[in-house]
């Protein structure tokens, strides 16, 4: 973690560096996933088995119950991380072509921390209802849908649609991903500042897809709706916002009418004045939030600046400015607020007990677990969600989610909480060894020059 | 290869062995292929390099160039296995969740034989447009298509239009595959009867996808249209035949226009009559072609009788009756012409040169390489095609459809026949080391009861 003495110039060199090295390795390594076989291949007979004529057998299996294709094929495992380009990081509108290596590299996360299979599909079309149709062609192959940078409002469409007509849990990770963490980060800062969730005021800055889902997750944990204050470019928004087309962006005007009970006019600063917490989901920094700003809130006030690469604001500006607890997206700073932590684990525990959808009530469950992790090994301002490198967060996600589906009823299997544990472990165990033996063997090349 | 003593009984059982070890196998695994990562995680700072910083350059270069997505992610080595699940090898329309086993075995071959990451997609719509749209929309993710098991005539039609719209290669194996295969046994069987091609009259029984593939294959490869007479459930296809609709079965309605110029009449024996060679591609047997009809056939004559699980014919039955060369489809008879010889070859040569497309020469060139590794060890009458298990076959043809496409200028890479050589051996090997280390280090476990 860099000491303060760091200058916005060597800072911005530092982040620079794993740029440089992604544009090394990516054309040295052509790619992060790859097919294996799961299965033996004792000799040139067992194709007889896998292939035809012995794979009928299955079939006819399948064709009789469609839900044996869980048992017999790696649907239950899979998931598709599906995008279209159009809002790759912070990139914008590059491609499917181009978002493609984002989406390669979620997979490696995907697998890598949670043991999932996942595949990268990068759509070549735009269209919000061909990317809903697309996806419900695609249902056959996969246990889950991972939608991924897609751009808004049509990503709020196509998830609420597809969420409804799809028999397999879908998920876009820009909204529920980043709202459980956030979520899980919230509870433990409000553990340390003794304050109650239904009682915080919140401002938000930013009202993307982000904030938007955050919004709603901490109204469906407890905070009032009228607690919250969010800014869009314009300002705060509130029910006399003529330019917002309720149409087109519901959820926004939504926001406008059911938060900011105080009646709030004005921009960032008035949002955040005498609040408790500060979600920002908005532009990077320094400056997006100035330390002024900080001053005018409440004692022992929570930050989140989650822009990337640079926060809203520097987390020094922050804490001389009084915040008591600052989060951020960044790896280098305490308090990293990471999707990294929620989606593995969660789709570990919803493929395991086979879920039909994943709700809100198992992102919170999600959220609570992760808090829990930190906590276990001690909170502090300086520690409020776990690391990613702690690697028993994912199973205990798993269990959390897995646990909270059977409870709700969208799960397909039964199982015990002890046993979801051992399972979501073991799988997670395995998908980590097998990149160990595969640079061990030298399957996985070492990096030029290491 | 079993004796002529063995009875039908004897060999019906022996034939089950693979489907009962399916149905143990299939549910022990769970699948047949799953998603490695094949770059290095050094630790946990790796992924700024992988994901989120440092990938975004990545994204930028590739947005600049979209050639570049081949270089920098995986989409060089990666093929859609693509199925509606409407003609499942001998199964019929059994859907796409029943027909996901037999895509993921078609993964599993493409990896082990041809070092390709093959993904199984099976999809929830039977509609001809809207499985050429789904395709379409597919294309960024991979670096070619492989369409399996969807019924005719669709199948002609998807193929004809994605082959002309899609920007990398698109293959029917059912058609293109078997008619690659089929053709290198036919070289060499012709080669040991010494007749020329161009003077050989063939019989074929059966106008399903394969035969039609076959039949435009043959005729580019140098047998005369008119030397070729077909049949179908009806007998020999002629101008005459008014049951058959000119417009819904295009494809056969040109066979009866060029082929049969001794205007034969009648079955599958008059069909049959004075041929050289013969390539059944109908419904299993035996009792579907007759001693009797071989008898009827030129001297030195040649039988493919490739119907699954049983052949047409026994091959006994075919040599009491006077054929010297027979071939089928089964691993237990000698003669297997098998598909797992040609496409995980032939796309490994397509990918390696980033084809745009599978041209006919292509095919004919992996059919001519294919015949020639025989050919090297020595062909006989019961040695005409290579077995799957002679691994230098696979780069070999590689190389030939490769420097074929290299050629004709379908190829957006150029490369010597000694680099490509290199190249796809040593991707190949690779596939197969990682099975052995997987298998050793009981990633992969063993069989229950090994």
């Amino acid at each position: 973690m860099p000491e303060r003495k760091l200058t916005r110039e060597e800072l911005l060199a530092k982040a620079k560096k794993p740029g440089e090295d992604a544009l090394k390795l990516h054309p040295f390594y052509r790619g992060k996933i790859e097919m294996v076989p799961k299965c033996v291949i004792r000799d040139f007979n067992d194709f007889a088995i896998w292939y035809t004529p012995g794979v009928a057998q299955t079939c006819r299996l399948i064709e009789k119950d469609k839900e044996k294709v869980y048992e017999n094929t790696n649907k239950w495992n899979t998931v598709a991380v599906v995008s279209d380009g159009t809002r790759v990081l912070g990139l914008g509108n590059i491609g499917p072509e181009a978002g493609l290596p984002v989406m390669e590299g979620k997979a490696l996360l995907f697998k890598y921390l949670g043991g999932v299979d996942a595949f990268p599909i990068c759509l070549d079309t735009k269209n919000a209802d061909e990317i809903i149709t697309a996806v419900k062609w695609l249902q056959p192959s996969f246990g889950g849908i991972n939608l991924e940078d897609i751009e808004k409002p049509k990503c709020f469409y196509i998830l609420d649609k597809l969420r409804e007509e799809m028999e397999i849990p879908v998920w876009h990770d820009d909204q529920q991903g980043t709202a459980a963490i956030t979520l899980a980060g919230l509870f433990n800062a409000l553990k340390i500042v003794k304050k109650d969730i239904d009682k915080v005021k919140v401002s938000m800055v930013g009202a993307g897809a982000a904030n938007m889902a955050i919004a709603r997750l901490l109204i469906f944990a407890g905070v009032l709706p009228g607690n919250i204050v969010m800014t869009d470019s314009r300002g705060i928004l509130h029910p006399d916002r003529g330019d917002i087309d309720r149409e087109k962006d519901k959820k926004k005007w939504d926001i406008c009418l059911k938060t900011n009970s105080d009646k709030k006019r004005g921009g960032i600063r008035e949002a955040m004045e005498g609040t408790d917490v500060c979600i920002a989901c908005s532009k990077p920094g320094p400056g997006t939030i100035k330390p002024e700003w900080v001053k005018g809130m409440a004692k022992d006030s929570i930050i989140f600046a989650m822009a990337n690469p640079i926060p809203e604001m520097w987390p020094w500006e922050a804490k001389e400015a009084g915040a008591r607890i600052f989060a951020t997206g960044r790896s280098d700073f305490p308090n990293q607020v990471n999707n990294s932590l929620g989606f593995p684990g969660i789709f570990r525990g919803a493929l395991d007990v086979r879920a039909r959808t994943i709700t809100d009530e198992m992102c919170v469950a999600a959220a609570r677990e992760i808090a829990r992790c930190a906590e276990d090994k001690g909170l502090s301002e300086e520690y409020i969600v776990p690391n990613m490198d702690e690697w028993e967060v994912f199973p205990r996600e798993a269990v959390a989610v897995g646990m909270k589906a059977i409870e709700q009823g969208v799960a397909r299997v039964n199982i015990t909480e002890e046993e979801l544990y051992k399972k979501a472990s073991s799988i997670i165990k395995r998908a980590r060894d097998t990149v160990k033996i595969l640079m061990e063997e030298k399957i996985i090349p070492q990096a030029p020059g290491d």
